[in-house]
């Protein structure tokens, strides 16, 4: 509930978006919210779904038509407990030009290098849908995710997936953040030549990776963010 | 009253810009708020207005100047049910170049494609005015929204009139949303030709549509933007 | 005072930047707040100066080092009422480069046409000063605002000057958003060549100056700025 | 605890960064919080730390990994009485490309002309490390800065280290906004060759910052941000 919220205040969703965390003790089911803006989640709104993402609470209230995105990536990837839909609206621009969205700050070193941009088009020509909304969608974009942290959305935002609730959040907001910083490099860049921007390497984006999605990085940021959000700083819950 | 206090907390309006409804028992009436910025609309301040934009209220405080884009708008389209005049900033740059603003994400989708943008001075080029303050003004601009939801003023803002307040608010934000990322899309794009930018297609903007101007699409996009402007989320007031 | 908090708040002003008036019953007088940033500005802070910068008050308290661009503003033109040193961060870049920051916005169009760039360079090229801190530079400066209603500092803000404080404020506003906007523009029309940037006509500016600059105009925006800054709507104290 | 918190509330920090000041009666100890976003910062967070940053507080709550970049730049700068480390984001672009940070505003003046850029692999170039977390690091990492007020750091922030803590806070702050004015003038010299920006010369950034950086600049701007940061206006607390 805290990092629907979280993500609310910070900008990586807006009216739509969502994020899930797969329940702990039974893989075979994961918790995403019902059908309300993230920003505006209250505890009795989380939602248990099997991960063919059929509904377990026997009630008929709305839910999002989109689920299928984090019950198809939980199917293919183990590792994964945790997926964000990003909306953030920086992150955008990388889904329609073919500008890679490599990591250029320390802080944004989550989403590895290399991100995918999956455009629904390329398997689906035919039938005009944007939207994730069955499991042949959803299967199709777990494919692209491959065995990484974040795949573009062409026209539509990104999913974030990784091993820890904590980290997705990290990841997301990194992701955005990074994207804005990005485009603003470009604009230095024109007339000087691609080459003039300088992306993270390899090892330092793994370097990095094991402070900031550790126990010390994910704890101050994710203070900060709660305190933000509204939310008392010293509290453990999610 | 909520949906001008909406705008105004979201952008798309400023001192300036407004929104109607046209009267559900009587096609011959439209709702606009007297002369105060959208974002200070009270329940009070809303007036009746006949198609040739004559005040029916009986009073003498001050009312829009520009009402007219209102009247011809409904006039011209029996299906219009409300209509925005908006001021976004963001618009804007794409009313004063030869950009089009064609929609790039799926949350865009609400303005179509091939948006026009109708400039004064074509019609009118003696006058040197801006402003859609009279019927003959206000004719011209209805003639090029054709049939259309979303037309841009050049210089000046646009025009959004769907069949429903809450696909208007919709596509108002829309519409902004998507000027504001397709301009980054430009500064990433720039040296690598303009047809890095991958517009949505037109199966795609009517598919989205299907989802996004329903009840699903709308009535969640309304509770996030209620709450944002300081209403409670549940109730249904307009 | 309420004119203060209203650029403080639309970011016009930051920690520096001021906003007088001319005395109405004594022309040779103004009033100006003591060194604070406007957006803190308590009635009490206001102080009286003559046309020479002098302080009236009979206190030491601390004032504006810069308060000869307004001295010989008035000096230099009868006609003035009042005058705001804007430090809106939009406006800087014109400063520095030799893109004309001419009104592409309706609402915008109180800068006038023909914006000029004061270089304090220009005339006093060996003292490295950047501040407008004595008669010789206010004059330099009021020279090249010249008949105008606006005239940039190079790298440093602008100076707007009008015979209504509202009217001031307007144009301060309208000032930073064209900026805004016009940056936006250029992003778009990189590549489609200068010309595609469509700016108001001189008799478009005329004409929407007689609405926006009148009382209609000025009421409805300076409520919007009232309540922004968090005064009452309806009172009509500055 | 004030820097703290009114560089959280500006934006030159996010949940990482942190400002740190060296102790008035002991040149060898040095002021720093522990391990939390700045702008949660109270007042016994503080932790004194010796210049080879070992903690002297005989408590085990999380610190900093980077604070050695503080205690490496008060080493090597006996004039340096108060050290920050940005992470502002508009400060960033300039980090990964080979443009220039030079001062255009005249609020900008404090970061100097020439600021270098320091890359953590031209010294580290085997080790992927992005973060100064050894002597090592922060020694080469203060040999950049050399005399200087700041230094940025490849894909990750900068460093601005002065003599007095609200000189700091200036300096970090007007590194920021000049960021940003910087990139929108470069997208306006576009097409007109890079020479169209006018930077302040070295003339110019010595004579403002003679009245920037005094008694008149900082307390005016110090008592701004206090007030944006949720203190009270009048009180010197820092």
């Amino acid at each position: 509930m805290v990092a629907n919220r979280i993500l609310g205040n910070e900008g990586v969703v807006d009216a739509f978006g969502h994020i899930s965390i797969r329940r702990p003790e039974n893989p075979e089911r994961y918790f995403l919210a019902c059908s309300r803006s993230p920003g505006l989640v209250k505890e009795d709104d989380i939602v248990e779904f099997d991960l063919d993402s059929n509904r377990l609470d026997g009630t008929n209230r709305a839910i999002y038509a989109e689920r299928f995105i984090h019950g198809c990536v939980y199917k293919a990837r183990p590792d994964v407990m945790s997926v964000c839909h990003s909306h953030a609206h920086a992150v955008v621009p990388f889904t329609v030009t073919n500008t890679p969205i490599e990591p250029i700050w320390v802080m944004a070193s989550g989403s590895g290098a290399g991100v995918p941009n999956w455009d629904i088009r390329d398997e689906f020509p035919n039938e005009g849908t944007m939207l994730v909304v069955n499991d042949a969608t959803g299967r199709s974009l777990a494919k692209t995710l491959g065995a990484g942290r974040v795949c573009l959305l062409r026209g539509h935002g990104a999913v974030i997936a990784t091993s820890e609730l904590k980290a997705t959040v990290m990841a997301s907001i990194g992701l955005m953040c990074n994207a804005a910083m990005l485009i603003q490099a470009h604009t230095l860049s024109q007339g000087r030549g691609d080459a003039a921007v300088k992306h993270l390497s390899p090892a330092e984006i793994e370097s990095t990776n094991k402070i900031l999605l550790g126990p010390l990085g994910l704890d101050r940021a994710w203070e900060y963010w709660r305190v933000r959000a509204g939310f008392p700083a010293r509290d453990e819950s999610r």
